[in-house]
């Protein structure tokens, strides 16, 4: 059984809706589950986010990468390292792995020097289980009904990010649940709920 | 001649009023300078600062090492690169070296580590002379007249980032002016301004 799940995907892929009913069906089963969404999660995380999501200000590409670290930090220290070493399992609505696809792979920085920073901010605590949900870049676009400062910048972007996400899940099978997510959402909660909590 | 003056010290030693004094000598001999500070300098580097020093949330040790490292690299793409590029120089009142002797060195997370963060995000802008100016923790306290969430930590992390500066100066001759702050601050910044503006 993992202990920190990575519900990942590009924007629309329908994240939040898994990681809800995952989170439900875990504490049907009488587990203490932290559910946390990135970035974000704490005080220090949400007034991140409003920079990196909702500013008009200009964020140069390696700034959002940074602040994105600085946010994960702080959930990190604050949230998901108590809650693991209590033994609850934690859900995450995006993780690290949303930095190395977004500034690592499709923005171009590199997905080892991304890597190398969050390493450095998160002090070990890293996802055990990567749930990737795929669906086309456009499709999940379309989807999504709130648009931010990433996601409006349109289908090209999220289509380097599923390129990236589908690199890594090749190169590291063991950690990554990959999900076709093109198909209605009851077909895909049923599949990932039956997939990643034990019954 | 250097290009980006990094203005260094603890909390009170003087370093805004000796950076303006090297502004104005050099722009009294018709140079382009860009002045600027740190964090911020930018809208969104004004953002991060607000967390930074004046937000009542918690911020962890590694998450204020990347905001830092966020506003930072925003300023290098956005004002430092473009001014150094058109032959401007910049004078900047504090820079990485402060991430480098507080979070680095007084935090304890590593000189090393927080210098590989910031060199990602920096891409090669980097200060090519440092001005540390040297003066006692609790006299440096005593002279500042606004408290931020750092200084009202007080004189021991203060002595620390004294500490650090020493030795990263004693190892880095060439790159280090330090200069004795203690004394009158007219003679301090005269002493800064002979040293540091080619007549």
């Amino acid at each position: 059984m993992w202990h920190y799940l990575a519900v990942e995907g590009v924007d629309g892929a329908g994240k939040t809706t898994v990681a809800a009913a995952i989170v439900s069906a875990l504490e049907a089963e009488g587990r203490e589950v932290v559910a946390v969404r990135e970035p974000g999660g704490t005080a220090t995380g949400e007034a991140i986010r409003r920079i990196l999501l909702h500013s008009d200000d200009s964020v140069a590409a390696w700034a959002e990468a940074l602040l994105f670290a600085a946010s994960r930090a702080q959930l990190a220290a604050e949230v998901v390292a108590p809650a693991l070493a209590r033994g609850a399992v934690v859900v995450s609505d995006r993780t690290v792995y949303s930095s190395l696809a977004y500034q690592g792979g499709a923005r171009g920085l590199g997905i080892g020097r991304v890597r190398d920073v969050n390493e450095a901010g998160l002090q070990g605590i890293w996802p055990d289980r990567v749930l990737l949900l795929e669906v086309d870049a456009a499709a999940g676009l379309a989807r999504e009904d709130a648009a931010d400062r990433i996601s409006v910048e349109g289908v090209a972007l999220q289509s380097r990010v599923a390129e990236a996400y589908a690199a890594m899940a090749a190169e590291d099978p063991v950690r990554f649940v990959v999900v076709d997510a093109s198909r209605p959402i009851e077909v895909v909660v049923a599949e990932c709920v039956a997939g990643l909590v034990r019954r």
